[in-house]
């Protein structure tokens, strides 16, 4: 399987997928059709095909999908057959948020520890996890294979503090700064702007008042 | 200008080069090459041209983009030329980090209300405002012109608080609940769903671990 050669576009339709996949095991459905599950997502049944033929396939001609395993097949495709450590560096209103959502816990990321500036903070503990001090940092990442590094910090502090999650050897970084990182190339980062997801949904209300006036 | 033929892609990139050019501003830059704001950027010259030219182009041969000029534009697209009222539905964490994020005012999102399903929170205050109850959510936001509800509630509520905010006559609803929301067509919806992203991470981590051990 040549998995670079696989767009951005579907790897970021995967995870909606297993969303979705996972809410029919909920409900107990065992085979869905191809059609059924393009209502239900509200894509073609022809980019959900597509999108999987990236993969090998995984449908049945005249049966449609088993649920489980396509959900079991996705889920190992978005790394998700094995756990990840991860920690989160902010313990803010944000990093709090996070690290109290047990949903994260359930698809097998382990958050390992909290830091935080605020000497103040020190020894917290969110679901029995203590907050720690900056300076153990890159110490922590080494000693505790941690993989993935949660930064909900200001973005005036976010390069420096993602130059020493690089030097401990993080290989990914969710990075909730409200800045581009530049890192080197062998560390993902995968960014959540939430004031440009706020100004896209002002432009859409904007544009749609643009709309019905001229008509 | 004929808004609905720019691709939604277009829209994406906007609030990145708005937020860019506001830190140009803070830097005291005046005006920039569009090959500069390219670089800084790290996208091509002419995609930044091309995106531009779909609001009538803002730049000048020889003199690239002033800076003021371009972001205040840009602004205007993005309908920060005015206000936003809004509101956030759950008083959780995620809802009280995003309440006390200051960022979303300064750019013209009005908080004037908080709402929450939990009795004991009712009158409790952050920043000065209070959170209310449920029951007075649809009069509330007639009487005080809400155009955006931020949701932050748990999936299995958000179809049908968001119901309630429809016949309230809710604009926008900035989704943070991870479920696609249904809803009539003159209703914007943006949806943040933070566990999509965090699978795209490790999707990313796994495909880059499986490129290293091929090579």
């Amino acid at each position: 399987m040549e998995d670079r050669e696989i767009s951005r576009a579907v790897i970021g339709r995967l995870p909606r997928y297993y969303r979705y996949l996972g809410e029919l095991l909920d409900e107990g459905v065992e085979r869905i059709s191809s059609s059924d599950l393009s209502k239900k997502m509200r894509v073609t049944a022809s980019q959900i095909r597509q999108d999987l033929n990236n993969f090998g396939g995984f449908g049945q001609q005249g049966y449609g999908y088993n649920v489980k395993y396509l959900y079991t097949e996705i889920g190992k495709i978005l790394g998700l057959d094995r756990t990840h450590n991860i920690i989160i560096i902010g313990a803010g209103n944000l990093g709090q948020a996070l690290a109290n959502y047990v949903g994260f816990e359930k698809s097998g990321f382990i958050l390992k520890g909290l830091f935080d500036v605020n000497p103040r903070l020190e020894g917290v503990t969110i679901r029995g996890i203590p907050i720690r001090r900056m300076d153990e940092l890159k110490a922590f990442i080494r000693h505790n294979d941690i993989e993935i590094a949660v930064l909900t910090i200001p973005k005036s502090k976010a390069e420096e503090v993602a130059g020493v999650l690089v030097e401990g050897g993080i290989q990914g970084i969710w990075n909730f700064a409200h800045t581009d990182l530049v890192l080197p190339d062998n560390v993902i980062v995968e960014s959540v702007h939430l004031s440009d997801s706020l100004l896209e949904l002002s432009y859409n209300i904007s544009s749609s008042e643009k709309d019905t006036e001229n008509n």
